[in-house]
């Protein structure tokens, strides 16, 4: 079954044109075939949106976009509910998307692998080598044995990563959006490091900063992101993954913010820290090295320089305050659902060789946890001609509020 | 290497007491030794955050929780800058908290799972039949095949929902973080109500109700919700799963409210319609037959009743409107991590004969597509002694704005 094309006779509302969409289709069709893919059957969101536009929060249930090695548009297979929405924001034709009736949603019987199956088969034949994606959160073990059980004449190969990897040169409206994101997520810093003071309660400078990220600029709407706000304070100061709570901030406290905002699913990230009184000398020696650190790689990027060049030249200057960090300093971004933003390919460290490329895109992190302090203080830029440019232009500093 | 207790003098944060986490794994333990279990190794974060209180947005990389047929605690296993959230959150002895080093993260040459098989070995020994949840969003296929192939000699049961339905019934404190987030629901709802009318962007509407659902009350935080604020109007009103927009709300458009608070990860949703003029008759014929249907289901429902019995009670109401939902009317809620806030166990349908006890709790939301109408209006409650109590004292009606 198919959608049925009468009942959406209004605009679809596509992100991008429909020939990015095309090339980027054309783009990965060159990877499958060095391969040795004839079927490509993506389940991250990320690389659905990416290939087709197919935007919703339906990722809970299993769904996919199949690629094939010939001319046609890819195919959505989705939840009947989200036929709709796959109309709307994809580029696709309805022939090539289809929906699977609610019998098939958390029911014990039926499997809507069963439906993605007989749509292979019917469409793209026998004996495949199918690539599916064994790093997605929204391919469950359940949904993977289904597809082996059910189309057992074909081999399965992992292409996790496969799409991540054409995503990293953007194009110019892709950039436009982080540029975009940027906006939002420095609206919410600024809101935030106003707000921040003794006596004020954690959940409530929580509440203003989401208010910032959706509400969106008076140009264009924010949208949710991959991940929440992280603040920690207080005796979460060095646990960066907790939630905040209704504690209020104190006197001679430290607040780490790491924010990131989202625009059409491109997520720009922020971090810096606040100190809520006059720092100790440790953390200032930190904040010099950092941003030392920081203005030197900034200073350095150019194409054709590889990620671990980054990295040592970051290293090389913190190094000069006895500072070093052990973990990546940075990696490559762009969409994102949740439960992540990073596009888990290029890493800014020292094992990653990867040649920076004019329109990548990458947020340097270098949070820093050094004899007892912390201090984030990150850049998200792109890769011109002409070097870095950064997408925020937001003070490169410690806030201390005295 | 387990958690160096010297570094964490400070108090743990536990969202419930001791005793609370021993009586779950207690009852964890009994179904594990029905089912011939010997370890059970969890990968789903609220199953984690149920068994031992852990509670972070670290779920983007493998961890796990443990558990074994012996007396002893839980074993948490995760990456290291989460192990502090552990021994903050989780009631676990630091011995009983493993991390791993960074060099895991996101690597081609190392991965968790070695870490994890090494501690399954050596804590708990050989030849186990492990149970792993084959559904869950955070145990990838990568991470299940390193399981297999590192624990060959053990024996693999998929041990999906297992918790989960140990989850249904709740307690007194579970009972009250859901009335609490009860409180934030319905301000966000008040909030976006009288803010919504002709002229307004979406994206402020869904800034406010973001701002009241992490802000929290005068007496308690808010925290980040497994799914976004779904409030589609428009072209979009028949596609729930699309985000919001900066498009102004129409005169004689409908929008339909499904949002969703949590406290300590107890997420309580509320579900209402509007319109902004006077709705059209058809409209108001969904929203009585909505209506009785609810009220009728409501003071229907006691301890003994069946899953199937609501839904029997919701259709007999509503079809004397001429009305019929296709799908289940409800389902079973309380902890939620994102992609979705529904435990996935029992289900308001036909073929779900479960027996309702006291304390448990449901979402009642018999959301109507039909004849091109659609309304939501939706009400939470647990099931108590005396039948249904509602978590909201929200106005059970379509909201007109004339």
């Amino acid at each position: 079954m198919t959608l049925n094309p009468t009942a959406f006779n209004f605009e679809k509302q596509l992100t991008f044109h429909h020939q990015e969409y095309e090339a980027r289709v054309k783009r990965i069709r060159a990877v499958m075939k060095q391969r040795g893919i004839d079927l490509l059957l993506l389940s991250d969101p990320c690389n659905m949106f990416y290939a087709t536009g197919y935007d919703a929060w339906s990722f809970y249930v299993p769904q996919c976009v199949l690629i094939g090695q010939d001319e046609g548009e890819p195919v959505w297979i989705g939840r009947e509910m989200d036929g709709h929405g796959a109309n709307l924001t994809s580029y696709l034709k309805p022939e090539n998307i289809v929906p699977y009736s609610d019998k098939y949603v958390q029911s014990t019987v039926h499997h809507p692998m069963s439906v993605m199956a007989d749509e292979i088969r019917h469409r793209f034949g026998q004996n495949l080598c199918i690539g599916v994606e064994k790093n997605s959160y929204y391919l469950d073990i359940q949904t993977y044995e289904r597809l082996k059980s059910e189309l057992s004449a074909c081999t399965i190969e992992d292409a996790s990563l496969l799409v991540n990897w054409v995503r990293s040169v953007k194009s110019p409206k892709e950039i436009s959006y982080l540029h975009d994101a940027a906006v939002l997520v420095q609206n919410a810093m600024k809101a935030a490091i106003e707000m921040i003071e003794p006596g004020v309660r954690e959940c409530d400078v929580a509440g203003t900063i989401y208010r910032e990220l959706m509400a969106g600029s008076p140009d264009f709407a924010g949208a949710y992101t991959s991940t929440p706000p992280l603040i920690p304070t207080g005796e979460r100061l060095n646990t960066p993954h907790l939630s905040w709570n209704s504690d209020t901030y104190k006197k001679d406290a430290q607040v780490n913010l790491e924010l990131v905002a989202c625009r059409n699913r491109y997520h720009t990230p922020l971090g810096r820290s606040m100190f809520l009184g006059k720092a100790p000398e440790a953390l200032k020696t930190l904040e010099s090295a950092v941003i030392d650190g920081l203005d030197t790689a900034l200073s350095l990027i150019k194409p054709g320089m590889t990620a671990s060049d980054v990295e040592a030249s970051w290293q090389s200057a913190a190094s000069k305050y006895g500072v070093k960090k052990n973990a990546r300093c940075g990696y490559s971004l762009g969409i994102a659902y949740p439960p992540t933003f990073g596009e888990q390919t290029i890493s800014l460290r020292p094992e990653d060789n990867t040649v920076l490329e004019v329109s990548m895109t990458f947020h340097l992190m270098p949070a820093i946890w050094h004899d007892g302090h912390s201090i984030v203080i990150t850049e998200p830029f792109v890769v011109t001609e002409n070097g870095a440019e950064t997408f925020c232009k937001f003070p490169r500093k410690l806030f201390e509020v005295i």
